[in-house]
Parts: structure tokens; C-alpha cells; sequence
């Protein structure tokens, strides 16, 4: 029984732009599949934002948000394999059985029993302790000598960027790359990309100080969609062509229209961004022009990878944080996370 | 030098709704590239009704129509390779040089001094005779012992249907497939959909006598569209999972709306129709549900093999066609394809 | 518990060339994710003939043969899901935990704590009662009004035909396939392979009736290998150029060889054999022909195809049995299995 | 017409062991398609060598050698597109029809007017003017700013390491790479295998001096083959997985053997090198292990993408060059490769 606590602090959803740190009865194992994990990081993603503001109404309001982070093991269902109680895990933001008719397609994020279940259709892991359904396959044992904190953007933020954004957008050697969105989730697009040897990746944003972290990060160039001229900025960078990769990760129609206007002829957009509106398609301009487009939910099946490559030190997941704040000073690290543009803020880490 | 003639008949675009039978002169190399060939059989495309309507104003108002067809070798250029005079060749909708960037690349529909030509930026198909610009990747020799007419069927539509339709809506063996539209292009994409034996086929049209006709080309279902419950229809076929691949091939914004409510989890959407209007996509609905959605223009190089397969009994590219004209009616071809619904035309011939 | 008993009839390999009907303890529930299956129909596959010759000195002389087969759930442990005591389902030969660093990479054949156990590392389907482990993802439901006699061709079979023959060389449609071996492995390959229309297949084997029966399950061309003109006639079919796709479904060296004279410049060769000893690769003559050698135990991951497309009549599964037997005469089934030149046997079943 | 000479200077293979600095006429355009280029600079490959020794005797005993450089485009034939006279040019190594049968199937290396041409079924590029058939296809303009010498190495070194080593084994990020042979094609491998951000790339050789190299330009690892701990220390980089990429760029039984030793279940063996030997495969071990044995000459097609990863300096071609020749020293510059253990020796030059 972890820690012979029978309550436990959590984040709870109280309604539309109410969260408020609770006691909530400990987790327990449910069915022989779970295993029950105590935290030690928790992070913020922009999907918490959208449930605080109200817009997924399906989220009750007694929900403990937070589908990232990392933690100990503290208890295991019987039929839990390959999991210890005391070894520290990385929590794979989406839950997937790996046998339904789902997973065997290589649609986890879809999994029948499974899918986006962690802060969103049972409580999540801003709290100290939190229940993992399917847990052998949805909990990732951390190599010893990785910085634990960091692994955090490994749930979620790095394996979107590489799923939903790189992959999704054929990034290869020598391709030409446009991230529209400087934000976190964008920033982890580029960071995986690079991974594929792009010739040019440009990031377009309308904050300069995030275009000024994704130079440094990596990106060859920044481009202010504010600007005028951009869009002639954009188009002078691939001589004409435009690029051969596109990638969405801000989620509205005006971004999502800037990705026609920007996909060379061959090309791929990948759209990494949450919608809530539908947008305009010119299809009158794109049916001859041989793109693909390409939107998904991440699977997380390449988190194993990313942990290789963080392991290896080909990629380095503590770029994507600026902030950390302990679990008591959770409404700041939201305020923190919300008001970015002014506070600089990128991922932030919740500490327990 | 082709008969000794200076002049030949040719099937000009003289305005909106106007075509005229002319003299016209007889083509001529024009490089070492190019080759002469006189035409044994014709077809019309949809695309030609467009430009009849006035609606491709960047055609000439003397344009010879036509992007289809088989003919005879009469004449080749210096640095033609392969082909010789009095053999008969098949003739590529898309020209394509096969060095440029573009081609390079695979998209020989945007050959730099090709893709779609014939018909389009230079004289087309529907005439006595037609030069053939980079001749030598644009013409495939037909082997002996296959129907020179249905052969025509190999130009665009066949490729068309395999490329644009089932290879970019990634049918696979047991694929659930759903095709809007029981045209000729839509008829092409079922049989091309074939070959991969998907496990369920379904055709979509208001046009019974076209849906009964599918089905003895081997749709499972056909569904009129124009039913009030064929949305549910649809969705029972799958038992509410959706298609896996979802194919348009009509070219209007209702029609591609369809394909956004058939689509399964993990589907692909490919776009086949010639669209002139800009259409609604409900991202806000599809953005989680790993689909992708490809559109292009035909390359072309799928033509071998769909001549290998015709070889060998594999394909009937003979079934796609339902009337035939002398070249002298060609007028009558015309009217018999353009009101198709009472003619029950699929793809008609010109024969010369 | 299933019926009550404590023992059961088991088809036991006691020593090299020794099969005894003994009566051995029902199988129990060892792990939450086990359960335990009634068998109705087994089946003998090439690799029992080589464990009861000796030649696979790891198995044990009490093992209980057999890793194909359909039965009744009759019970299950606590982890499972999505399994009903009392249904049908179809034992896949691989078992597989869907989890471990294999399956993660979609190798189930090597499952950390799976692969090939049935028959092998554990006691297998020739028996009135096996026991599954990993069952949520190695037993697979039959869909209502299939014939499970004939659904045991799925459990390795067509899914080795498929995976290991059929995709690992290639075949796309207009291919040119030849496949070394017409026995039940070689014809699963067939029969598969016929799923992407190639446009010619052609069965080589020493056995005459079975280049026959290949024939009447859609092969285009059956050649003698015995015929010293063999290599010649093969050559001509192919004008020269060799196949696209050569498929080894014999298992020793100079079917193997032969494979590397069949093979066209761009081609694939796609092991399936069980091999006991080296061959000669000739290298020297290979290595700029641009050509594949694919080799592997099947995975299993294709069942779910398989089976959709036996249930939309696509493959038909009873093709590849000639003989059945009930479950006392299995002495007699193994008796006309290992004599399959006189028999004419192809797939056996053991009927319980 | 070129300088107005008449003849040219030619390093001459005139039989065994044999190479003379010989006054040979200009080469002249013999079809519309040709170009004749004026080098700047030349190389020597690992074949020339073979060659001199005897091993290829279907090469007669008056063939100029070499088929890598750059040069200066001085004549074109009539059928010329894209090329204009004076613009700097790099030879591909392959020479390419693209319209061909082979070339259809992305079977360059096969051409049926092209393939390997130069310095072998026609004079190379080791003269100071050479002829370059079906040139549109065959060379590529190097854009301004790039060193006309490093260049050389993406004729055939890097687009050999990229095709036949690099995508051949399927390197993908993360993935453990092991290069058998660090002469200058292994290197070129393990430059390009890095554009894919493998988690850690093995070299190994005879040649300490070697290994240092590789290891300065990137290599995680050099392992000595002739120590006799060496399988052990391989196998315990990979904590006894086995590479998931091992690529063999030597050419020997050994050296293949060795490929079969060092692969992971799932792995890729590419062959790279040029075998003159049978190997012996130890299929018995390999049947069931889920591997690919791959091998290629180079077909050209990565040529574009390197010039570009070149432009944006994502690939350094410089670093395979250590040696350089003025044409005069050509003796000396074979003399250097020749004995590349003793010079260190891995490209090297000769300047016109």
C-alpha cells in the first residue's frame, strides 16, 4: 500500500476556469492490468488550457487534469509484467492495451479500452498519485542516468513532434521544413525533424521571443507571421517552391490556411494542431498539386526511440522546459503556463 | 513524312460550347524529342466538357482538344530512342521528360516542360495527327495481341484510377473502400481497387443504371446517394467503423464533404475529382482521428504495369467503354458523353 | 473448470520417431493472462515431421506437439480480455505479449516471453486441451459462419504464406512470381500472393500432382524441377529478365540456390523454408543486381486480414486440406502427412 | 568545339597492372543526347583498382579509366536540355536513360543504354575531356558556392554510402549501426547513415589510423577486427542484441560472414562492397531471425539531395579526401591510393 496514506493532494477541475488542489482518496489497483504510479514531475499541456477554459465539455467537473509525467511505481495489478514497485517510469500520455481491433491496426490512440484516458475520462497526473490502466504497455521503465525531470516531455510533447508532426509530414534528408507555431508542441516537431536532416527548417510564429529560442534550439530560420511580408519572406526562402514539408502546430483556420499557401507541389502538410473550428480547404488551388495532408492523435509507439536517443544524447528533452514549480505552487505554474507570451514559458515542470 | 498531307482534321476549341471540325496543318518535329503520331482511336475526358463549358479560361480559343488515344509512329525525332515509325504506341495524358526537378522527384505531372500538354498548353489527341513532345517517355509501345481501343483506356483514366484513387487511398488486401462517383473514373478506381482485394467495395452515385453497371464490374454494393438514408446505409455496411479508404471521384464540395463522414479511424481519403470550388473541412472532427488526405494529379507511371496486367488477362480496360464514333461524328461522341445520365455513356471512342 | 476432468488424451513426442497417445493432466490457469482451450480441429505442419525425426534436439521428450488449430475457450485468467469462455477462437502459432522490446517492434516472432512456444517450449494443440498464454492477444474470435475446420489453415499456414512469402518478397500487382515448393506452405504462399494480382505465378516441385493441384488453385505455369530443361523453360517464361518475386518454400540448399538463378535485377527472394544447414550465396554474381533477401518467422499480425478476408470469401482457407482424420487416428494423420508423395496429402486435420 | 585540339592527354588502362599517360583524340558528340565535359577534377575508386589488377577482363586493354568528377560542360548534342556550354558539372557515376525498362523501375544502376559506362564499356573520366551520354540525365549542375573538388565524392562515394549502405540497411533514428570497413566508402555510409541520427554507429577495421579517422568524423566507436576480443566487444556495445544495421563495405567472404555474426533479430545487412567470391550464408542460424540482406549498385537517384545537404551544409564531402594530384602526378596519386595503409590514403584527387 503506498506510503499507508488513504488520501492523497490532487488538481481537480471544478468547472470552467476553476481548478483547485483537493484531497482525493488515494488510487487504488482496479483490475489486474493497472498499476498505480506516485509522482514525481508533472507537466502543463496546452489540451489542460482548452478543459480550464470550458471547451471539452465531455470532462466532468470533478476530473484530476495532467496526462504527462514521470514517477515511481508504487503498487502493480497480477498480471503486470516486467514492472517493478519501486522502479521509476515514464507515463505515455496515451493508454493503449496494444490487443484490440485499435492497436493491432497501429491506432493506439484510438485503443478501444485505452486512447487520451489520463486527465481527460479518468483522473490524471497532477496529483500525487495516479491509477495506469493497461500499465505495462503504457508505462516506460527510465534508463538509469536520465534526468528525470526532463524525461517528462517524453510522454507527450516529444512524441507528438515526432508522430504527429515529423513523420507525419515526410521529413527527410534534404527536405524543406515550415513549423508554423513556436510554442512547445511546435518546438518539439523541429527538435524531432532535425533528426531527419532537413536542409532548412524555418519557424514562423508571431512572437519574436520564440523565434529567438527556436534559432537557438536549432532552426535555420524565424519568420514573424505578423509581418506583411511574410508570406513573401517565406516563399523567397525555397526560391518559389515552397516547402516540402508543413507543419501545423498552433490549431486555428488562419494557420491552417497559411499551410495551403506554404506546401510545394509533392509535398506533405502535417497537422499537429487541436481544432475546435472547421477551416477552408482550397481544394480548387491543391487538387492537381500532389500533397498529402495528414492530421492525427499521437500513438506514443515511439517513445521507446526517443528514450534511446535522449539516452544516446541525440536529443535533448530538457530544452523544451523554462519553468519549475513545486506541486504547492500548481495555480502558479498555470498562470505561469497561461500568460506565456509574457512570461517566457514553454514547458513547465510540476514537482512533487 | 505522315501520307503526304499538309493539312489534316482536327477537333478545335473555338470558344465556350463551341467546337469546330477543321484543316488544320499537319504537325511537324519540332525537336529532337518529339515524334508524329497519327491517331487510330480517341477518347473523351471529362476534363474536355470543362473546357467546352469555358471554365479552363487559359485555354486558347484554337486549341485541338484531346489527351487521350492510341495511335501509329509516323514520324520521330533525332534523338528518339526506342520507338519506330509504324509501331503503335500508347499516349501518356502527361508528358514528361523524366530529368527535370520535378520528374526527379517523382511528380511527372509537374514536369517542368511537361504534364499535362496534350490538349491543354499545346494541340491535343482529337485530331487526324498529334505531336508527341519528349516522345520517348511519353509513349508506351503496345505489345502485340492487346485491343488498340480499349487501350485508350491506358492514357488517363486507368492510371488515373490507380494512381490518384486506390494507390493514394492505400487499398490494401481486406481494405473496406467506399468510391463517390460511378464514372469513369470512378469505375477506373474500382478496378483498379481491385487488384489489391480489398474486402468490401462500395460505389456511391444518384445514377442507378451507373451503380447497377459498377456491380457487374464487381462492386459488392452500390448505394444512391441520393437516398435519404444513405449516410446510414454506408455506415452499416462497415458496422459503424467507416471506410478505410474513401475515394472521391465527382470534383464538387458535397461530394468531398461525404468523404469527411465516411472515413474510418486510420483512413485514407484520396481526392480523384477536378474541383472548382474551395470546400469545408470539419478539422474539428478529424484531427484526432489518424486519417490522411492525398490528392494529385496522375504521373503516368503506373502505365506499364497496367499494360502488363491487361497482357496477361488481369485487367479489362475494354469495360469502361460503352459507345463508338467514327471520327467524323465526333460531335455525336460529344453529345453521347456529355449527357451521359440518358445515354448511359461511360467513356465513348473516337475512331479515325 | 472444463468438463470436469483431470486428464486428458495427448498426442506425446517421446524420443526421435516416437508419438504416443498418453493421458496426460489437464492444462490449468498458470497465469492471469493464460486460457485454456478445448480443441476442436488441429493440424500437422512440416515442422512436427522435423521435431518427431529428432532433428530439433531442444524439445523435450514429453512435449505435447502441435501449434495450429481452432477450439472452445473453456477457461480464462483474471487479466483477460475480450474472451468469453465458450466461443470459438483460432490459435495463432505465435504467442505474443503485444509488450516486450520484440513486439514493440513488431517482431512477435520473438517475443521476449513468446514466439514460437506451442509445441515447443511449451505443450502445444494435439491434445483435447491446451493451455494459451498471452491469450487477449495470441487466440483470435471466429466471426459467425466461417468453417473452423477450415480456419485452422490460419493459424500458421496462410498467415506464414502471407508475411513470410507474400509481402516479404514484394509482390505487387504485375509481378512475376515463381514459387519454389507446392506443398502447404508453398500454396499459402500462392494463394496469398494471388491477393495483389501479379501478373504470372508459377509453381516449381518435383511432384507432378501437386504442380497439378497448384494449377487448379490459380497458379498460372507448374514446372517439373526435375526436368534438366527446368532453368531454360523458367527463363523463357520471364523472356529472360527472371522474377520479380522468388519465393524458397522447400528448406534446403539447392532450392535455395536455385532462387538466386530465378531472380530478376531489382528483385526479392523471400525465405520461407526451415533450414538445417548453410548455403552457398553467390555473391559474386549478386551483389549489383539490386536484389532482397528476406527471411523470418511469421509475426502472426496478418491473422486479422486473414480472417476478414475468408469472411468476405476473398481466400478460401479449405483449399489447402485433403485429408481429416478424428482424433484417435492421428497416428494415421501423421502416417499420410509424412507420406505425402503417395497420398497426395497437403494440409491434415486432427478432428476432436 | 573544344580549345581546338585535337587530342587530349588519357591515363590509358593497357592491360594488367598496366596504366600509361597516352594522347588520345578528343572525344567528339556521337549522339544527340551527348555531352562533352572538360575535367576539372578526377578521382580513383576502389574499382579502378580491381580493374588494373586484372580482375575485370571483360574491360579491353584500351579503355580510359575513372568514372567520378566534375568538369566544365564544353559541347552538347542537339537533344541537350538544361545544360548550357561552360557551366560546371559533376558526373554521376552512373549513367542514366531514364526511359529505359530498368530506369521505369527506379533501376538505374540497370539501364539498358546506361549503367556503369564510364571507364568501363566506354572511356572515363580519368582524360581531360570525356564524353557523357544521355548527359541531361547524367550530370548535374553544381550550384554556386560549393568546392568544385569536394564535389567529386558525390559522383559515386556518397551516393554509394547513402543507396547501398545507408538506406539499404534502413537506418533509421536510433538505431545501432555497425560499418565493416572504414576505407572510403564505409565512411561515405557513416556519414550519410548520420543524417538519420542513429543512437550510435560502429566502425570497424584492420586500420587503427582508420578507426581514429572515422571516430574524428563521427563514429561512436572504432573497433580493431584483428583483435581477437573483437566479436565479444561488438556484441557488448549492443548488450548482446546484435546491430539493427550492419553494412558490409570491404568485399570479402570475411567480411560478409562477419555481417551475419553482428545482426539483430529484425536487423538489415546491406552489402556495400564489391565481391569477387561464393560466401557461405548461415541460413540454418538466420531462417527465423526477421532479417534483410540487401544489396545494390548505386543507381544515382540521391544525387540531388546530397548537392543540397552539401549546399546547406548538413554533409561535409571535403572530409573524404586526403590526397590531391595534379593529372600529370596521375602515377602517384594511384600509387598513393594503392597503398593507402602505408599514406593513409582515402580519396584522393587529380587536378586538371
Amino acid at each position: 500500500m503506498p506510503d499507508n496514506k488513504s488520501t492523497m493532494k490532487a488538481l481537480v477541475y471544478t468547472g470552467p476556469n476553476t481548478l483547485e488542489l483537493l484531497d482525493r482518496p488515494m488510487p487504488v489497483i482496479q483490475s489486474p492490468t493497472d498499476a498505480i504510479v506516485k509522482m514525481l514531475h508533472s507537466t502543463i499541456c496546452g489540451t489542460d488550457l482548452h478543459i480550464l477554459k470550458g471547451d471539452v465539455p465531455a470532462i466532468p467537473c470533478d476530473r484530476v487534469l495532467g496526462h504527462e509525467g514521470v514517477g515511481v511505481v508504487v503498487s502493480v495489478g497480477s498480471a503486470i509484467d516486467g514492472l517493478s514497485v519501486g522502479g521509476n517510469v515514464l507515463i505515455a500520455a496515451i493508454t493503449a492495451c496494444k490487443v484490440c481491433v485499435s492497436c493491432r491496426k497501429g491506432l493506439e490512440a484510438h485503443c478501444v479500452t485505452g486512447g487520451w484516458q489520463l486527465g481527460n475520462k479518468i483522473d490524471g497526473t497532477q496529483a500525487e498519485y495516479v491509477r495506469i490502466p493497461h500499465a505495462t504497455s503504457s508505462l516506460y521503465k527510465i534508463p538509469d542516468g536520465l534526468d528525470l525531470r526532463a524525461c517528462a516531455a517524453l510522454s507527450d510533447a516529444l512524441p507528438t513532434g515526432l508522430e504527429c508532426g515529423t513523420l507525419n509530414a515526410h521529413v527527410q534528408p534534404g527536405s524543406t521544413v515550415a513549423i508554423i507555431g513556436a510554442g512547445p508542441v511546435g518546438l518539439a516537431v523541429m527538435l524531432t525533424a532535425r533528426l531527419y536532416t532537413p536542409s532548412q527548417i524555418v519557424m514562423i510564429d508571431l512572437d519574436d521571443n520564440r523565434l529567438e529560442h527556436a534559432k537557438k534550439l536549432g532552426a535555420d530560420h524565424g519568420v514573424n507571421s505578423g509581418n506583411p511580408n511574410a508570406m513573401e519572406t517565406l516563399k523567397a526562402l525555397t526560391d518559389g517552391q515552397g516547402f516540402d514539408c508543413v507543419i501545423e502546430a498552433v490549431g486555428i483556420p488562419k494557420t491552417f490556411e497559411m499551410c495551403q499557401g506554404l506546401i510545394a507541389r509533392g509535398g506533405c502538410i502535417a497537422n499537429v494542431g487541436v481544432h475546435g473550428h472547421p477551416v477552408n480547404l482550397d481544394i480548387h488551388k491543391l487538387w492537381d498539386r500532389n500533397i498529402s495532408i495528414n492530421m492525427q492523435l499521437l500513438n506514443g509507439v515511439s517513445i521507446p526511440t526517443l528514450l534511446r536517443l535522449y539516452q544516446s544524447g541525440h536529443i535533448k528533452p530538457s530544452s523544451l522546459f523554462t519553468h519549475h514549480y513545486p506541486f504547492s505552487d500548481v495555480h502558479q505554474a498555470y498562470q505561469s503556463f497561461q500568460t506565456a507570451s509574457q512570461t517566457g514559458a514553454l514547458k513547465v515542470t510540476i514537482d512533487f
